[in-house]
């Protein structure tokens, strides 16, 4: 017999199916008991009257159940499942769940969760996150694909850091040192300029940052994306703006389940407001007498900007334009209508920095001659600079972190409740 | 004006078109010139009347076109565009290009083009190799989506090894010492026993091997799946080769461009044999008289087996089943019907091997007992044999190494021709 989804039972009612799943609760009135079976679609009722099972059964064992799909508005779901035959197929073998998954708070910190990730993820709540995370670097590839982007994937061992020296885990390649790749930032440029054009990169990026805050890990998911022949900047911004209205749109249609059950309602993304730093900081210090560092916003800036442009733009999303050269890295694209600036930005959502792009230098002198003054040396990012002699077009990116824009579309508050296997100061494991 | 891509310009005939590429070919007659112009969608012939940019144009140079796209039965692809306007907007600046991009060959060896990948790639038949293997891993992504499986990322940083302590890579992970996942074996299971049941992960893998072939990465992309409440290694069997057919038909369909540049005729894919590995083995003596070694077959008992299973079967693929369980990882599940094996298998395609797969152990004192009898300490794996305690149904999966399936479905030599930036014994760079 084929089994069924808990969640296509409504069409089974009178026949008798197969249900295979986890035991998520069990309630033993003597002569009868109901457990609750659940599944990756959800939750069921079964009706248990033979309870020799019982005396092996506990909380969370793997089953396998035959009986028959019946009507009953009372049950949880209005179905239930009268049991016929139900077999242990996955043993259990301890004497307290390390939490409890069945209640409705879950009464353990977020490290004890952690530690027990397994466990902490069979809470149907924990586990929408990442079926909603799935769906969001779908959307981004659908998205891309449509306009003709190519996927690609880069080599994450690398023999010289793309934004410095700092930051970067060593890695013992062979007789060599190496480093894990901070970004996929120098290879997804040198394949615009091979031809593809456009390109996007789902994959892991590395960042040995001291930092042990709720929006920091030190390896996570990044969302590249890199396109040739722009005109500026603004495409760049045209581009990532279209995605997010196709995200929510992709979300609202592909995540109902896993968006009501963790009680987000998606608003509508209006126009996403474009505003260049300097202003950015004044606004910061007339409205909210907040100070900020030089050439940048802080943190505190970023929450308090997100509230200022809530309640004047209704967006939840801001784009921060045009960045002085000194604080964005050497391959930056100078503005040349403002003196010292550069065709750069970052979008800020919910008052969290969820990108940051810009438009790149695509000649070879302009980029050796400010890559020595950045005090880089040339002969060591040779590779890369080579790519530039052969009529590299205009060209330009941006990268999304995964976990966070999951974080704050879904009003988490720790980027680890974002993450399978979070790596961070303190957590190599599990 | 919005620019066209060459292979729509059959429908601007009469119009004024923006183009943008590369200078692919310089034919200059004097009086006027024919200019070729490449864009990542294919070849256009120009006809420049102005010469006096060719003072300054060189190959590769990259340009943006103003003219009016015309017929021409004597053009290449039937069309040519008559240049009203030409702007060099990615300079060159080289004496000699590495080695020529517009020549039926490459005189170069492969070590010289991946040492200049960036140009390499701009022959279109060295990027239609990675528009296939784009199109490989997304078909691997929309069969397994359709069957209910959910994207994962598990992490690549992991405090010990999942096959054992040899031929991994160290990082230095602030104050610890941590290596590069070979595989996401651990954790993709700990996904499925998490409740999500099927999941699938498409993601680097890291082996710091000494072999340095035609057939070996030290960093590679692995297409991972592994499910729940399966029966036995059949239905993985099932599954894969379900995705083979699936993966045909969507390269049919998606890649005909690609597939005909590179002159690759899929073939259709046939029932696929499941054969125990005793009986392979005693097909490789009884045919070729070639022995193999201990509970397994070399690199040309492959090729070998491939050729009997071509001739005999009509498969480019065959499944090798029921290893021992002395060659095979601790995880691995025993076969009930057949002592000292497993209920492992092999996928062969080509001569090569490209997936090993299995169903894995799921009781929690099984493993256990398994993993002391491979001399492996349980408390090192702590983590990971946790999972096992609360239910972990039946379960198993395969992994796919993604340039191996992209070498054999396009006839490549090399798998280097089939990575972006490849990373082996002597190479970090690009």
């Amino acid at each position: 017999m084929k089994r069924t989804l808990v969640d296509a039972l409504s069409s089974k009612v009178g026949q008798e199916v197969l249900l295979k799943g986890w035991i998520h609760q069990i309630k033993n009135f003597g002569k009868f008991a109901f457990l609750i079976l659940r599944d990756k679609s959800g939750v069921v009722q079964l009706i248990l009257e033979d309870l020799e099972i019982l005396k092996e059964l506990k909380l969370e064992a793997s089953v396998e159940v035959k009986g028959e799909a019946k009507e009953n508005q009372k049950a949880p779901g209005g179905l239930e499942v009268q049991v016929q035959n139900i077999k242990i197929v996955g043993k259990t073998y301890y004497d307290l769940l390390p939490f409890s998954i069945n209640q409705k708070d879950i009464k353990a910190s977020l490290e004890t969760q952690l530690d027990h990730r397994t466990i902490s993820l069979r809470r149907p709540s924990k586990r929408a996150v990442f079926k909603v995370q799935a769906e969001i670097e779908e959307a981004f590839r659908i998205y891309l694909r449509e306009k003709g982007f190519t996927e690609i994937h880069t080599p994450k061992i690398i023999s010289s850091g793309t934004e410095g020296g700092s930051e970067l885990f060593t890695v013992n390649y062979f007789d060599h040192r190496a480093f894990l790749a901070q970004s996929p930032q120098f290879y997804k440029q040198m394949m615009v300029g091979a031809g593809f054009e456009a390109v996007y990169e789902v994959g892991h990026a590395y960042r040995a940052e001291l930092h042990n805050t709720w929006r920091h890990l030190n390896e996570y998911v990044s969302l590249d994306a890199e396109m040739g022949f722009i005109e500026d900047e603004n495409d760049l911004m045209d581009l990532e703006e279209g995605f997010i209205r196709f995200l929510f749109e992709h979300l609202k249609s592909n995540c109902q389940k896993e968006l009501s059950i963790l009680g987000v309602k998606l608003e509508k993304v209006n126009e996403i407001p474009r505003i260049p730093l300097k202003e950015v900081q004044n606004i910061l210090l007339e409205e909210y007498h907040k100070k900020s560092p030089v050439g940048n916003i802080d943190a505190e800036g970023e929450i308090l900007l997100s509230k200022y442009i809530k309640e004047n733009y209704h967006s939840d999303f801001v784009f921060i334009t045009k960045y002085p050269a000194s604080k964005r890295p050497m391959y930056t694209m100078p503005d040349d209508q403002m003196d010292g600036m550069t065709k750069s930005f970052d979008l800020i959502y919910k008052g969290l920095e969820i990108t940051t792009g810009g438009q790149r230098i695509h000649d070879y002198e302009m980029l050796k001659n400010n890559m020595i003054r950045f005090g880089v040396n040339p002969e060591d990012f040779e590779f890369y600079l080579n790519t530039f002699k052969y009529g590299m077009p205009p060209h330009g990116g941006f990268a999304i972190g995964l976990e966070r824009l999951t974080m704050k579309v879904l009003d988490l508050d720790n980027i680890r409740e974002a993450t399978l296997f979070p790596r961070d100061l303190n957590r190599i494991e599990p």
